[in-house]
């Protein structure tokens, strides 16, 4: 078993931990909730060990499916070991749905549907508030190559049509959601980060109730209840 | 000579007439400035003058360099004839330094040279604040179908050619600007609106000096000035 070493890295949902295999990281969830880049935050009980327990089974399905992501193991109800990558400063969203930030850019109603899944890049960076980026834009601040831009598109659409078919059978519609990728120690791009319903737009196929972190962003109820019937329909 | 009929738009820099030629619009160029989406405004004496001039004066050059465009004649100081267009709701921008929200967005210095055009969309939408637009979100919204995108970036780009030349043998350099395209009467799309320092920056060549409304945006001096300057050293 790999030792946990010094703290590396700790985020609004995530500590990362260096370990002392060279190649491996040790990630904790926590409880605490933001939104709105931080200016909204909370502590909810059982939210760290929610989303360990969706994003390792998450990544487990997408392992099995073909996709190359980070993921390891997980070692305890909160914690996971993963690959160490070096993360590409870009949020690549796919939406199946017009929702949240998209449907306020558009004016366009939240939960209509695209005619075909839609790729934003987002610029990970805080102090710019996350902004939507072109591909030019992408280009003049050389966080990406327009190669690599089209190995995350097609990864992109890939995971897409795995978690749709899977949330699909669990009675979840799958309105859009957040990747990040990262180049591994062979300079590969894999998937990396967490899918939770921190990442994605889960409604329920039926009734639209939301199980994700617009629970938390909106006020519409208890955010880890919401996530734990994300947990149960998975089967976890 | 075109008779001038009822008020069809007013706008925030423009009045616009019927007359009594089907095709034919009148335009009245006003003396008020507004910038951060209407929230900032003055009157400024002189000003309708000044742009109706460089606006006249730069869309002759760009049809005598074969870019087809609305403009028909100048019939006074403040106003022009042009021909009737339905505008399609873009703000096409050309970008050959980073400024203004380009600077801001990415997080990257006023006046870094790009190494080549770049090219933005803007929905003309004041209500959303004229976001800006991927090219799968004009699809969602129909503004434009990916052959017509495709001549509008082609316009922009031999447009940008000519003005940058144009304004470098004046010793001013063509920092950024906003186009708008319409459809005439036969379907065919054309250059429209205006080209004038409310619609572009420019700077001295060498001491970089603003001639454009960032002056009045950013309290930088008188604007009328400003654009006589570059009235000026167009020639007009």
């Amino acid at each position: 078993m790999v030792k946990k070493l010094e703290l590396l890295y700790e985020g609004k949902a995530k500590k990362v931990y260096m370990t002392d295999e060279e190649n491996v990281l040790w990630i904790e969830y926590k409880d605490s909730a933001t939104a709105f880049n931080g200016e909204k935050k909370a502590t909810i009980a059982g939210k760290g060990r929610l989303n360990n327990e969706i994003t390792s089974l998450l990544f487990s399905k997408l392992h099995s499916a073909g996709i190359d992501n980070h993921f390891i193991q997980k070692i305890s109800e909160t914690e996971q070991l993963v690959k160490k990558v070096t993360i590409i400063p870009l949020e690549v969203v796919v939406r199946n749905y017009v929702a949240g930030s998209l449907a306020k850019r558009l004016g366009i109603a939240e939960g209509t549907s695209l005619e075909k899944p839609l790729i934003e890049f987002y610029y990970k960076n805080d102090e710019l508030g996350d902004p939507l980026l072109l591909e030019d834009h992408i280009a003049i601040l050389k966080l990406a190559t327009s190669e690599q831009i089209a190995v995350l598109k097609e990864y992109a659409l890939k995971v897409n049509e795995i978690l749709t078919q899977y949330f699909q059978n669990c009675h979840v519609r799958l309105i859009d959601f957040k990747l990040e990728f990262g180049f591994d120690a062979e300079g590969k791009i894999v998937l990396a980060d967490e899918i939770s319903p921190d990442t994605c737009r889960l409604w329920d196929m039926e009734t639209n109730e939301k199980f994700d972190k617009d629970v938390f962003r909106r006020d519409l109820g208890n955010l880890a209840d919401a996530y734990e019937v994300i947990l149960q329909r998975l089967g976890g």
